[in-house]
C-alpha cells in the first residue's frame, strides 16, 4: 500500500512537546509493524503569526487539503490575545475546519477506570462513563452571515450574528452519529432548543426523518440544550451518543470533558465527507489547550495526543486492531501507575512527558 | 402604604399545588404582620390554551403589566406538547418577558447544608455554593429576527435564528450584576463567545466600559462559555455573580441549578427597569417546571415557590427582613427533618406538599 500522508501541526505552547511522544510512536509503528508514512510539518496559531504573519499560511492549508489525516497540538497562548479577531491563533483553526470542511466533530468523554476519582462528581455517577458527543463544526453561530458589530447615529452599537443550517447540513452529521451508535450503543440524542430556536426545529425535524430512512434500529431521543446540560450533571451514563449544534457542542462537549476529570486524556477528531478515491478529510486534537502556564518544562501529559493519534489509526485509516493496541497501551501505563502531574494521585508515580512517552512505546 | 397589587399565575402541572402553599403564607403575612396585598388569579399556559385559546390572553397580560409583582407556578406539559410552536405554552411565558422587559433574570445555585449530599458532585466541591446567575433575558436567538426556515427551489431546507444585542441592552444588565454583586462577594464574572463571536465581543467591551463608570470596586473577570461549562463542573465555588446573555444564560443557569441537586430548592427572578413612580415590573417563579408525572399527589416541593415568594418581598418591596424570615423558615424546616419526595434522604421525615408549608408557617 502507498504510504498515508500525514501533515503534522505541533502548533503553540505544550503542543510540540506532547507531539514530540506522538512522533515517537510513530516510528515504533514504521519500525515494528511496517506502517508507511510520509510526514510533513509545519506551523499553525501563534507560531504562524510570527512567522508569517498570519495564523494559517495557504501553503500549510494546501498541505492539510492534501493529506490523509493532519495531527494537531494545540493553538494559542497570551502573547497573541491581544490581536485583534482577524489573525488570533484560533482563526487558523477556524479556517482549518471550514476548508477542509471537516463537519463532524467527535468527542469522547470517557472516564478511564484508574482516573475516575479525579472527577468533581461522585465515583457511581461517572465511573465507567463512555459518551460520544458529535458536534457539528462548519455551521451554526461560528460562520453564519451577516455577523458584525454596527454603530448607529446615536452612537449605540449594534451586534449581530447568524445561526444558520441547512438540511444537508444537518442530515451529513446526523448520519455520522447513527453510524457511529450502531458500532456502540446503538442510542442518539439529538440536542436542539427546538421550542424557541426554529433553525433548531428543523434540525430535529430533519434527524427524525434521516432516522426513518434506515436507522430505525437506533434508538433516538431528542433533548433541550438548556435539559442536556442539566442531565449531564445529572447522569451522564444515560447517553450514548449525543448529536448537535456547533455552539451548543462548543459548551455541552467541554461540560463532558470536565466530567471525566482528566482533561489532559481526551482526544478528538473532525471528519469531512469521503472523496471520489474514498479518502476522508480528517484532523485530530487533543482537547486540552495549548497551558502557557506549564509550557517547556516537560511535564505535559501526552496521552490525549497519543489517543488522538488511536483515533486516527481508526478512522483515517480503518486500522482498528491497530488503535486498539493504542488505547491499550495507555490503559496499561496508567495502571502500572505512572502518572503526569495534572492526573497525579496519591500513591502513584510522577513522571515526565517523555517518561510517559515511552512507557507507551514500552507497552506495545 | 397602599396595598401591593400580586398577580398569581399558578400555571399548569404541579404549579396550582405549589402556589397553594404560598398563598398560605400570604395570608399569614397579612394577618399577622398587617402586609397588604390586592391578589388577582388567571390562567398562563397550557391551561390558558384551553380556556382561551391562546397561552397568555391579552387581558391576563393587562393585569401583569398594571401589577406590582407577578407570582407563577409552572406552564407545560405533554397535552399541549403537539401544538404548532406560535401557541405553544412557553410562548406565553416568553410574551410575558418581553412584553414586561424584564431582561435581568436572577438565578441563585444555592447549596443548603442539609442537602450537600443530594449533588451528583463531591460534598466538598458543592458544600456552601451560592452563586447568582444573572441572564439577559429580552434578547439574542430568543427575539432576534430575521428568524425562520424557508424553503428553497432545490428542497433544501435553510433555517436562520439572529443573535443581536444592542450596548444598551447590555449595560442595563450588567448594571444590575454589578449592583447586586456589590451586596454579595463584589465579584462579576461576564460569560461570552468573544473569540468567535462578535455580538458578544461587544458585550465584553461594553461591560468593562461600564465597570470602569464607577464599579471599579467589583472586580471583573472574563469567560468564554464553554470554559465557564467547565468551570461549573470543576470548581463552581470561584464564582459569586455571572452575568451572560439569553442563550448562555439558559444554558449555564440550567447546568448550576443541577450542581446543587435540588432543582425543587430553586427560585427566579426576572425584572425590568423602575418606571416613573419607581415600580419596576417583576416577576418571580420556581426554577423547576411543571412536573406531569407527579401532578395532583399531592407530593410537589413547594419550598422553590416559597422561595420565590421571598426573593418578591426583597426585590419588589424592599422587605428584607420579610425575606430572611421565609429563607430562615424554610432552613430551619430542612434542619427539622420534613422533606417532600424530590429531597427525601435516609431518616428523615417524607411529607407532603401540604405539611411542609404548613411547617413554613409554623416556622414564622
Ligand atoms: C478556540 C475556539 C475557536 C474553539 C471553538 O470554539 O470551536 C475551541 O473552543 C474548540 O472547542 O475547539
Ligand atoms: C421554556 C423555555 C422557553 C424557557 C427558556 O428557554 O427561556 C425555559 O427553559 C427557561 O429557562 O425559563
Amino acid at each position: 500500500a502507498a504510504n498515508k500522508k500525514l501533515l503534522i501541526l505541533p502548533g503553540d505552547g505544550i503542543g510540540p512537546e506532547v507531539m514530540g511522544e506522538v512522533r515517537r510512536i510513530i516510528g515504533w509503528f514504521e519500525r515494528e509493524r511496517g506502517l508507511g508514512f510520509d510526514i510533513e510539518e509545519d506551523l499553525v496559531g501563534g507560531c504562524a503569526i510570527d512567522a508569517y504573519g498570519v495564523p494559517l499560511a495557504d501553503k500549510t492549508l494546501d498541505l492539510a487539503m492534501g493529506a490523509d489525516a493532519v495531527l494537531l497540538g494545540a493553538v494559542g497562548g497570551p502573547k497573541w490575545e491581544p490581536l485583534p479577531f482577524e489573525i488570533r491563533p484560533e482563526r487558523g483553526l477556524l479556517k482549518l475546519r471550514k476548508e477542509m470542511q471537516l463537519y463532524a466533530n467527535l468527542r469522547p468523554a470517557i472516564v478511564f477506570d484508574e482516573l475516575a476519582d479525579a472527577s468533581t462528581l461522585k465515583h457511581e455517577v461517572v465511573a465507567g462513563l463512555d459518551i460520544l458527543i458529535i458536534r457539528e463544526l462548519t455551521g451554526d453561530l461560528y460562520f453564519g452571515t451577516p455577523r458584525g458589530v454596527e454603530t448607529l447615529p446615536d452612537g449605540t452599537r449594534r451586534g449581530v450574528n447568524t445561526m444558520v443550517y441547512t438540511s444537508p447540513e444537518v442530515r451529513r452529521v446526523a448520519r455520522i452519529a447513527f453510524d457511529l451508535a450502531r458500532k456502540r450503543g446503538s442510542k442518539v440524542c439529538s440536542v436542539d432548543k427546538a421550542n424557541v430556536v426554529e433553525t433548531t426545529e428543523m434540525w430535529r425535524e430533519e434527524v427524525i426523518k434521516l432516522h426513518g430512512e434506515g436507522y430505525e434500529d437506533i434508538q433516538l431521543s431528542h433533548m433541550y440544550v438548556d435539559n442536556a446540560a442539566m442531565q449531564l450533571v445529572r447522569n451522564p451514563k444515560q447517553f450514548d451518543v449525543i448529536v448537535t449544534g456547533n455552539i451548543f457542542g462548543d459548551i455541552l462537549s467541554d461540560e463532558a470533558a470536565m466530567l471525566t476529570g482528566s482533561l489532559g486524556m481526551l482526544p478528538s477528531a473532525s471528519l469531512g465527507d469521503p472523496d471520489e478515491s474514498g479518502r476522508r478529510r480528517a484532523l485530530y486534537e487533543p482537547v486540552h489547550g495549548s497551558a502557557p502556564d506549564i509550557t517547556g518544562q516537560g511535564v505535559a501529559n501526552p496521552l490525549a495526543t497519543v489517543l488522538s493519534f488511536a483515533m486516527m489509526l481508526r478512522y483515517s485509516f480503518d486500522m482498528d486492531a491497530e488503535a486498539e493496541m493504542v488505547e491499550q497501551a495507555v490503559r496499561n501505563v496508567l495502571k502500572s501507575g505512572l502518572r503526569t502531574g495534572d492526573i497525579m494521585q496519591p500513591g502513584m508515580a510522577q513522571v515526565s512527558t517523555t517518561v510517559m512517552g515511552e512507557a507507551i512505546i514500552r507497552e506495545l
